[in-house]
């Protein structure tokens, strides 16, 4: 994996070139590239050899306290020691002020390594990012600063028992603290109760304290919860009780530890159902745990969503790191392993000696859709990354088209990996055979760790939605005009190579259907129309995506080779010959329901699927 | 399951008909029924509320002891009491002489239920059946009557750990017994040496005995192997020793248990490495283990095929069973989880109360999706079990063109159930969202269970190089040609609809293309070129199948329906709408690399995968 991250990054992204950004200008290739190596070093001393025992030994309850293997603590504290919960905070926070795709790219070798591993970093940073961006300065220096030194960690309390995707409906409750709620140093001060499910490391003792943001409706005089998201506020509700000064109080809050989920996979990290303010700690003497609002009344889902669509690039960068981690496991097996003969125009020779695997064509058509599956979803992961930087540090004019490209290819960044990386987990076990299907060999855990991401931070569902329903309309379209200008651009660039020229008409193409597509999609104007083929146009629309990388990439990759036959670059235009002609006509399946607005689906009836 | 099972089998299949064949002549619907009703009451009994605690207490060695849970030992009598081990067998050896259709509809209860339990009686019955074929009338009366009886249970030994996909590499050899050896009453006495990986029930203490059919090699004069599967022959090797009166003589053979396989899912059944011969158990002093030749010397892999296909078939109806499963418990779960609102022309409302999620158009997609994949797969391995039936029983001319069809269908049998009822699995676990991806709720372990099927019993790869490699070639295309024949006329009698005008169109269309890449396919006659790309054209072929099934029993559901709105049987015709619109379109990806004849994959080398 390395040395793609390099070639993607130096070759494709330039992302050297930061360095002329003020910001970075501190940094330079070598100052990425010692953050990478540590990186990588510590995944694979802290987190790699603990990842099968994590699983096997997943968290459990002993006495209301969540017990975890000693791995756990020392890939959280190697994870700490590694300055990546500080990566891309300012130099006077104890940052360093690293570009973002360079987190996203150290944070590959973690999530290959062990994606349950590190004590939820991941979170941690998301959670001091939003704080940042929306907390008051004593909130920054008291909450914020912690996490970003490592000494507490963060969580995102957002689901509730009988509301995930619909977080209109949660019924956690806000109400304030006492007359003199709004002058605490802390923030305005509430007393929440509630329940919230699905929490990641919601209760542990890795760190000396855990925050939580939590997303709670303030009642109306009435007492009546506003209906839906615009009810919403943010809060931040710590497991201890802490000061202004930022020293623990002494005092545990009414946060309790309800439950452990039982999962599939992604075991090392700790899965939580969490009662606020039951009163199991009641707080002077009350029940209602102690939250401290986060921005405006209302605006909680807004600030939210600045650590979610962190998150869901993130949960995309896991789980290309997860099939990476497969696609290396099975490549090395085809390798080793000695088996069968190739059919020859003479037939098969049974007195020859059987060849390895990766000798068939089969097993190569498995390895390389692995291959182009986590490469182009690495791809993508770090173009957003490099985009987010762009839009945080770049020129100025050009920063809004940089975040309504963002925009556009979030819940692309989120999905695409989730669904196509999770396949090549699964042809993962396909090259090992019987083999893959036991716990001898790591491929069948990387299949259940993978197949988390499908669901968290936003089903496939609600990623279509987001994008056919919200995504493609706003500004009047203009994300994907702007994506559409990016692609013909590539398409034009990339056809002057004649080995690419198939690959651009292809791309072009599709990028044809799919702006047809959109259009009649959308020609009714009704959205129940419109939607209901919502993930068939998200999965072209990935597709679409990862084949326009692709293609760029394979163009880098031409040009890299400068003429000269190199394997390493030679396999980068074969895997994106292999996207272009196995993968990106599947588009004209999905696309075609979606043009056709079919109402199959929708008009099906309850009734009608007695068995 | 059974509403479905009992049209198919009745309104399309018209098995009763077959009581007009003189074998099956004392039966009719009513018994048919008798049997279907009391396995699905055993199932329910004895299967399903153990399927968890069987994946929970995985098989374990104590003392070099098999250690099963009570409720492992439980199914397989139950199982065994049902009668279904004797379901087709002569009624003089004291079987029900049931058609294998049911036995198939029958057995679709158990792997729905819990496809792990049930002491592996599929095993059995198909080692029994190859022993009535080509056994000597004392390997019938000793072996195969006690396997009938339930006595003794059966496995089939192939794979060895450097050979899997390649039988004709296997290393276990057979040596004549001493001189006398030819005259032992159970058989041409041998002696084996060597190890079997990947046995399903290879040691337990479920039964009073275990029936190995052992494949090994016996070696030329010199002591060396016969290279490729010519020199591959086949053995009854008892794990107890015993008399030509079947009766144990008290003597334990030298086969012994090497471990276990620790799997993913699967759990119910143990599988095991067995070491044939090497003295742990030494007979009569001496190291080997006794086994008798079944059939003749270098015969072995055509005796085994014959219940390698059955088995096949079986493979199939499993993952049917078990997609099943996944399809039924998310239904359920989407009748009764209740979240958000479906989109309509004036928005949502937040204030209206939460829909169930299966009024959503995307849950109904996956729920549809599912039906089609389950519901198609039931109805191919049904119609697979009709034919067979037919070419037992059927009038003798017919017999020919039946066993051809039956030829070609085999991998489809095999390898489309292991791959869409697991996607099938797949959709229902995200149907489930967070809860689905819980040990709390059944459809995680579906899915891992499923996983299996695309391995054993000839992995995916393998049935795309017999379908595309032999069964379409073999008598000049004569199988393909038949299987053509019959899916136009079932386009033309379905066209005759109004409602099922475009399916039936689109049937055709897919038939043509499928020819049509066949044929470029093979044009230039180079194996190599043709093959390289079996898999997806394994993938088309089992999507034209199925779609030219789902339109056949589409006709049946308007058949019945006479006019009248009756929910069930729209919901036919609804998923085979949703089959034709969503699924069989994705067959073009596929054909277009097959009759490319596509050489991305074949030219990759070993070092462009340097990643």
């Amino acid at each position: 994996m390395r040395k793609t991250i390099d070639f993607l990054l130096n070759d494709w992204l330039d992302v050297a070139s930061l360095a002329g950004h003020a910001r970075y200008s501190e940094h330079s290739r070598e100052t990425f590239e010692s953050v990478l190596d540590t990186c990588q070093r510590i995944a694979d001393e802290k987190f790699a050899p603990f990842n099968r025992l994590v699983d096997a030994q997943e968290p459990r309850l002993e006495n209301g306290v969540v017990i975890l293997p000693q791995c756990a603590y020392d890939a959280a504290r190697a994870y700490v020691d590694s300055g990546m919960l500080a990566a891309t905070q300012d130099y006077d926070v104890g940052g360093m002020q690293l570009p973002y795709v360079i987190e996203l790219a150290a944070n590959a070798f973690f999530a290959k390594a062990g994606v349950g591993l590190g004590g939820g970093g991941m979170l941690t940073v998301g959670n001091a990012n939003l704080l940042m961006v929306h907390g008051t300065p004593t909130q920054k220096s008291v909450f914020a600063q912690q996490e970003i030194d490592g000494k507490w960690f963060g969580t995102m309390c957002l689901s509730e028992p009988q509301a995930g995707s619909s977080l209109s409906d949660i019924l956690t409750r806000a109400t304030p603290d006492g007359d003199g709620f709004a002058q605490d140093a802390l923030g305005p001060r509430y007393r929440l109760t509630g329940n919230k499910m699905w929490i990641s490391n919601g209760e542990h003792d890795m760190s000396g304290n855990i925050v939580h943001l939590v997303l709670a409706k303030i009642p109306a005089a009435d007492g009546k919860l506003v209906p839906g998201v615009r009810g919403i506020s943010l809060f931040i509700v710590p497991k201890l009780l802490v000061n202004a000064a930022g020293e623990l109080t002494g005092e545990r809050n009414d946060v309790a530890l309800a439950g452990l989920n039982h999962k599939m996979g992604y075991r090392g990290l700790p899965n939580t159902l969490l009662n606020f303010g039951e009163g199991r700690f009641p707080v002077g003497g009350r029940d209602g745990a102690v939250g401290y609002l986060v921005g405006k009344p209302g605006d909680g889902l807004k600030c939210m969503f600045h650590m979610m669509n962190e998150a869901r690039i993130g949960v995309g960068l896991g789980a290309v790191g997860i099939g990476y981690a497969g696609y290396e496991a099975s490549l090395d097996y085809a390798r080793n392993r000695k088996q069968g003969r190739p059919p020859t125009p003479a037939g098969k020779d049974p007195a020859s000696p059987p060849v390895s695997i990766i000798e068939h064509a089969d097993v190569k058509r498995m390895l390389l859709a692995q291959k182009s599956y986590v490469e182009g979803g690495l791809a993508l992961e770090l173009y957003c990354g490099r985009l987010v930087d762009e839009a945080r540090t770049g020129p100025g004019e050009s920063v809004p088209a940089i975040k309504a490209l963002l925009e556009i290819l979030t819940p692309i960044a989120k999905s695409w990996p989730s669904e196509w990386c999770l396949e090549a987990n699964n042809l993962a076990i396909q090259v090992h055979g019987g083999y893959g299907y036991t716990r001898d060999f790591p491929v069948e855990q990387y299949w259940r760790d993978n197949r988390l991401n499908m669901i968290h931070e936003g089903t496939h569902g609600i990623q279509g939605l987001d994008l056919l329903g919200r995504k493609v309309l706003m500004d009047d379209g203009r994300a994907l005009r702007l994506l559409a200008q990016r692609i013909d651009q590539t398409a034009q660039l990339a056809g002057e190579h004649a080995e690419l020229q198939d690959g651009s008409a292809a791309v072009a193409g599709a990028l044809q259907s799919l702006l047809d597509a959109t259009r009649a999609a959308w020609s009714t104007g009704q959205p129940e129309e419109a939607l209901a083929n919502a993930t068939p146009y998200l999965q072209a629309f990935g597709h679409v995506v990862v084949a326009w990388l692709w293609l760029d990439v394979a163009r880098a990759a031409v040009a890299a080779a400068a003429g000269k036959d190199d394997g390493f670059l030679r396999g980068k235009v074969q895997a994106a010959r292999y996207f272009f002609e196995f993968e990106l006509p599947k588009i004209d399946a999905w696309l075609a329901v979606v043009a056709a607005r079919n109402a199959t689906c929708r008009e099906m009836q309850d009734g009608w699927f007695e068995s």
